[in-house]
């Protein structure tokens, strides 16, 4: 079935830079930048394969959770300059257009996705692959993290990538400002305190760290999972309190109606209420 | 007058488990969570309750802070599991739905209302008791508190009561992503460092600390608390820059026609120029 | 040209006590309050030069950045209750609206400012003074920083000069609502740990911090720091995240087009290849 758009044979990933596999009973997937002599940076046909990736996740019920992380001693440093697909100065002004689409688009994809997502940060973290770490739902960080917002170094503007966008709803408009408008990095304890990242921990415990986090995600119920996706995407924009209300209420609706979620449902209303009754 | 919902005798909701009493010469309201042998989880007889008392105070000019607090060790664990209104399973999907209802209104006559409202929290807060504290203008907890979802552990999507559209606005998508979609608690100290609540006292100076701010809140005038709560209404939806300066200078200008906010104004005017002459 | 709005010789502002002056060769500009013996308070003079000042730099070329400051022990005190113009009380509604009007105006045309704006705040930091540094894009606080509404001691709401639109977008709306009804000070440590201020510094260090981040700033390209600008100020309403994509796309594409950009990029692409290769 077309919709489902099969993934590729993860081996065939590998071709492009970016490392591809299941984990936790396949209910979770690692999506790794995989060309650490080249500091994870992105080529073209590299964000083409993410971009088919997450068309095949959009309505893959397996998976659940994504993670992202890189190989190597950083995250991603963005796009890769080296590449001709991305040059970005002796093309037409259309084809240059699309360049930026692509790179806008892939980290669209990444936002969009029906699983729940963690990026797990360490090292450079710039440009798009700055943007696709925000993209996700949850960041956590190892202490190399740094992180900047690039586009601004070559002169153009920093918002790039839905950075304008995602950065003040994570961090503030004080400290977005701050980085859209100068090429500064911020550093692990800042984005600690700024809230960008959910946790510090040593590079050693950062993939022990996102998979723990992937468990609590896996031990919610697939819908539980699938519908608080959707409410936290729904309210990424300016809906109302009352329409936030009026989705939760169907949300829920739907949910009990699964015989998954009925069956935790009566074992959690009989272990709360002994648990109560106790006291 | 019908309008009005004239408040019943506070000695009849005793009965459905809560201890409501008045403050500060008759300015603020306590509405105590008092069914400390259940975890003050909430019945339907409670929510129906609490629904008549927002009502009545949506129009009441007398009572202008409202302050909520738990008895016993904690604030409030959510829904009452052991009463037959709030089973959960074994109705018709109708009325199930409108038992949804019942909970996100309760919710959203909280968020509604004319008065300033404080949330004093403790041990754990879950479920319905975490919607209702997360309603109130500001939180302060005790070094007890504990707050998670709650509907997640019932299979249920974690977006509910209004948490997904108001834990974003209050601790950032990345803590707040965090929360709805595990099981996790966050702590106070978490909880203060993510401007969850505004301070963390002991147990012992909680009421305390919560009166002092009902006290500075009471230090404005009737019409200016007054006005200042539907500008916080306001703004939590998505009214732009402009139509908040329109708002607000409105607003004003009301202000400024109330008898005692003219006095205000003037002796203000006087002692302000006065102490700036002396510098 | 009209639309030019050219400045006035900047000694003519000295009369209304603003201090202005350019600096780092002639690209950023300095808007001191220079009236330390009344605390910095703002006459409705000195209101009407600031906004002629805003309306002569949207199209300013030149100026990239502005950095307001106060000379004497605090930032601005907010309205000056001894100039008759700002007499509150026995004036008709009208011409109260307008003195009301004229305050948020001077706030919206700051908050609009083509030029990235930094506030260099000290001491007592209050009501149109408090409004005018939260519109700027980036706050540094001296150490004896210290911030309340003001609007609320004279006895009317604490929604004021766009208070109620971007105290929540900044601290978050659990400090907001504390700040907006009541009249508590919020210190530079506080303001610091709710992400107001992007630094706390000492008082003698504070020109200097706030020249090194507008040095940082003008290390953009100037179409890339004016696009920046445009970006934070399209991202401050509800656009939608797909919105935002749009408008980024399009604004690197414009700065690509300037000859300045297309250098940087250059020499920024080779530069980078040579990096990445040598790993």
């Amino acid at each position: 079935m077309r919709d489902q758009h099969p993934l590729l044979p993860y081996k065939e990933y590998e071709k492009v830079g970016l490392e591809v596999r299941e984990d936790l009973d396949g209910r979770a997937l690692w999506i790794i930048f995989n060309r650490p002599t080249k500091m994870n940076s992105l080529s073209w046909p590299l964000t083409t394969a993410l971009q088919e990736i997450c068309d095949a996740l959009m309505l893959n019920r397996r998976i659940r959770v994504v993670i992202f992380a890189g190989n190597g001693r950083n995250f991603s440093a963005g796009l890769d300059f080296e590449s001709k697909d991305t040059d970005v100065t002796d093309v037409p002004a259309t084809s240059r257009y699309f360049g930026q689409r692509n790179y806008s688009l892939t980290v669209q994809k990444v936002k969009s996705l029906s699983q729940m997502t963690i990026a797990l940060v360490h090292g450079s973290t710039v440009g798009v692959g700055f943007a696709i770490s925000c993209a996700c739902d949850v960041r956590i960080a190892g202490t190399s993290f740094r992180c900047s917002i690039g586009a601004n170094r070559m002169g153009l503007s920093g918002g790039e990538g839905g950075l304008s966008w995602m950065l003040p709803r994570l961090i503030g408009t004080t400290h977005s400002n701050e980085l859209l408008a100068t090429h500064r990095w911020m550093d692990s304890q800042k984005a600690l305190r700024t809230n960008l990242v959910s946790d510090v921990v040593s590079e050693a415990e950062l993939r022990n760290t996102g998979l723990a986090l992937a468990k609590d995600m896996l031990a919610m119920t697939a819908s539980g999972l699938l519908y608080t996706k959707q409410l936290i995407l729904l309210n990424q924009n300016g809906v109302t309190l009352q329409g936030t209300f009026a989705a939760e209420d169907a949300t829920q609706m739907a949910g009990a109606a699964e015989p998954e979620v009925l069956d935790v449902m009566r074992g959690f209303q009989s272990t709360i209420t002994k648990g109560r009754s106790k006291i």
